[in-house]
């Protein structure tokens, strides 16, 4: 599953293969991606702000197409908004972490939905750390489109 | 001007060539960029929502480096937290454009935090247009570090 979605988005969406994004685990609830730091510094030597949201979207994203493709919906899955909150500098390559929680009530909407099949919206947060601190979080919010 | 922070922010923010971003116009007011579409496609053919952002943020970082170097205050300039709308697909190579509106309260107070000098926020906003359209707005909230 990992190789099927890492070769999906450096495809589809080439400046995942710039920004040095590599998916690191995969299943249809989780994702974790690495992201190499050198590709994506500023003029601080630290990472971008546009580099780490780039990679934290791919990587939300990523989780997201997964999941519908697995479970059989059919979709087109963009984003509507999303807010990006900066903590601390990324100094090292960096991760981008996301998990679909199943407890959520937006969760049983979202497969309400899609089973019927209607478009949908959903909130993911994704995390980036580095070297074991949160950096960063990127909240989207997603939408389902069903034609 | 346009060219001497075309080259500083090539040279030190990497990830700006690799998206195709360059300055159509910049004085210390106003910036305006302009961004090819195909090596920020998504798995629509669209701009790559991760790739708007990172186009913005360069744009919007570029006018305030620009302004506070061009005006001799010394400070560091970073991203705390920033929101984008996405509102249209971006179909072709497209522009971000920024001002920076001197009628403003918070342009005042900016002035005067960095002449004692003292660190300031900063909220500047960014349009997307693609095909005279705007197709998404960035909202970034900077912060000017005075050591």
């Amino acid at each position: 599953m990992k190789q099927k979605y890492q070769s999906l988005v450096h495809q589809t969406i080439p400046v995942s293969k710039a920004i040095g994004w590599d998916i690191e685990s995969l299943d249809i609830h989780y994702i974790k991606a690495h992201i190499k730091l050198a590709p994506n510094i500023n003029i601080h030597g630290t990472g971008f702000a546009g580099s780490i949201y780039a990679a934290a979207m791919a990587t939300g994203w990523t989780l997201l197409k997964c999941w519908y493709e697995e479970n059989h919906y059919s979709a087109e899955l963009v984003a509507a908004e999303a807010n990006i909150q900066y903590l601390a500098p990324v100094t090292e390559d960096f991760y981008c972490l996301a998990t679909l929680d199943k407890s959520e009530p937006q969760y049983r909407k979202l497969q309400e939905r899609l089973s019927q099949p209607k478009s949908c919206g959903y909130q993911l947060p994704v995390k980036v750390e580095c070297n074991e601190k949160v950096c960063a979080i990127l909240t989207i919010q997603f939408v389902f489109k069903c034609a």
